[in-house]
């Protein structure tokens, strides 16, 4: 919840942090909503400084605002409600900007995996920024489609109509086939099976980034103390030849990783996680899509075909989680600490009032 | 939230009201369960007074915690949390039982249907308990599978992925078997289609309960003002006989109801649920199962088979709500108001102190 008071019609003040392909999109969905207005953009490198974010980031024609270096500098004039931070995937990387923001009173919705469930990772940090949103009355959530969504926040609700859950199992299988080459080369995506198992060994191959994140919230939700987490990075080999614009697969190569995490609890697995990335699937006639498995009383299965898109996705949740984070208590919240998301497809302005919200 | 101030190491004290098929179920489930306790049990109609609740209710042995005809006297003494409220469908019905607890500092989770929306059907009801819980420092929760997840929170959690929504479709399809014959008579279920015509005009099939409830709530987290909603009753006429201890429906005759409801939107129908109830659709071919469907950016469709199970469904989450409304704040409040259910899986105790939320 941010500091500021405002008049009711005033538009929420947003202000993007960060340009790439997930700022972009971000930009290009809150430019078509009533009720929300791009105030200032500050790119994570340095590139097209000075030009019209509107042109930049492909919102059909200049916007009015520009891009601009220094973020501090941006907050301090525009005084923006909501900070949407797309920059990095780790705490240590995202530390600066959202230390800024708080200190400007401006909340803020990370897509960071690391910051989905902060305090798996970084306990020490999670309880300072705490402290410092709450000292500075704002919000600062952690969202996206994976961690954030799929394999956690559905998961957790799913659970909510059991009376006893034994163990969860979920699974996304995705296609990595639209991405750039530095996500193929974290997945492993075109070495030998050889190279791969080095890979893993040296971490440059890492597989999913997030596991530990959706299992603790989720573990948290629940009341299940994990005792220790394994995971596994096996190499998908793929059995025939596959091709994107930036690798070549060839039979007996590797197509992707597929990683999985178990959580122990009681001595028994409880949380298992499935998330087999690699490029074109179907070539071997295997269906993208996300399930959710829940042993319990009841038992619950919900499965979708194909996977929600991670992009558009990450992106949506990060809008869409605007008027949740203006109507909430001020500290470092995650998606299980506030009401679900839902689209937007009313004014931002009247969504708050009817939810009887007070900003400001 | 109660107004009462306990140390944390006692349990949470909870009130049932209603000990039918559902009020037991949720006796057992919360039974189980540490950092709850139940300390009273006020059943809906004059029955096993003095009685033992646990040798009524099934908690494996006495309890001592005796069945009493007299809410408030319970309230009184025994200064309870929060209240399991499972005795009826309509507000009308809820209401005294609803203000009493208010009126007592008691925090209050209903199965009443139409408490899953009140501001749907009984908005002049809906802003005067909201007032009253506000003055109490009490929070009012309406839960249930349905309305109350599958086909409204579901619904919503699912939009929040994306960009835009142009509509929704969800799907519901049960099997009536395990029903008695108030549920069935409802329904039609082994009228002749020229009887189930007549019930359907003169309201004696009714159809499914919760459509209103569960269209204003996903109208309102989106934003769609709604212009008006079309509601559907046909009969599911049986090509083969289909019996069950209570009906007998023979060829030609009536399995069920299919009731759909549509809602419109600037001129378009956005939402369209539609929930076939039916005796034994397996006898021709027919899974059950839910299924929701957006049509958006990006799309979703999730599904899964069988359906999640309406009873034990229901009363799970009127106890995982528990947590969850403790730490609300007060008023009347919907599912879309609150963090996402999950099964308590730990002391409820820890899982409040782990979300920093105050009681009290």
């Amino acid at each position: 919840m941010t500091a500021f008071v405002r008049a009711a019609a005033e538009p929420v003040r947003v202000v993007l942090v960060g340009a790439g392909q997930m700022g972009a999109a971000a930009a290009r969905i809150l430019h078509g909503k009533a009720g929300l207005r791009l105030v200032g953009v500050v790119p994570h490198r340095v590139e097209h400084e000075g030009e019209d974010a509107g042109t930049v980031l492909g919102l059909g024609g200049p916007s009015g605002v520009l891009m601009e270096p220094h973020l501090a500098a941006v907050l301090k004039r525009e005084r923006p409600d909501v900070a949407l931070h797309m920059t990095c995937s780790r705490v240590v990387d995202a530390d600066a900007d959202v230390r800024c923001c708080i200190e400007h009173g401006v909340d803020v919705i990370s897509i960071a995996e690391e910051l989905a469930f902060p305090a798996a990772g970084s306990p020490d940090w999670a309880s300072a920024v705490d402290a410092l949103a709450r000292e500075h009355e704002v919000t600062v959530l952690g969202t996206g489609v994976n961690p954030g969504f799929v394999l956690d926040l559905l998961v957790i609700a799913l659970t909510g109509v059991c009376a006893d859950v034994r163990s969860i199992t979920a699974t996304r299988v995705n296609d990595l086939a639209p991405y750039g080459p530095s996500v193929l080369r974290t997945q492993g995506v075109g070495l030998s099976p050889q190279a791969f198992a080095q890979g893993v060994a040296d971490g440059s191959v890492v597989g999913h980034f997030g596991f530990p994140e959706s299992i603790a919230m989720i573990a948290s939700a629940l009341g299940w103390e994990i005792e220790r987490v394994e995971q596994t990075r096996e190499p998908i080999v793929s059995a025939v030849r596959r091709e994107t614009p930036f690798v070549v697969v060839e039979p007996g190569a590797v197509a992707g990783c597929r990683h999985t995490a178990t959580a122990y609890h009681g001595g028994l697995p409880v949380i298992t996680l499935v998330h087999p990335q690699q490029v074109h699937p179907e070539a071997e006639g295997i269906d993208t899509g996300d399930t959710i498995e829940i042993a319990g009383t009841p038992g619950v299965k919900l499965a979708g075909s194909p996977e929600i898109p991670g992009g558009v996705a990450t992106a949506a949740l990060a809008v869409n989680m605007i008027p949740r984070v203006l109507a909430a208590p001020a500290g470092l919240l995650t998606m299980a600490d506030l009401p679900v998301p839902a689209a937007i497809q009313g004014d931002v302005r009247q969504l708050l009032a009817g939810r009887g919200v007070r900003r400001g």
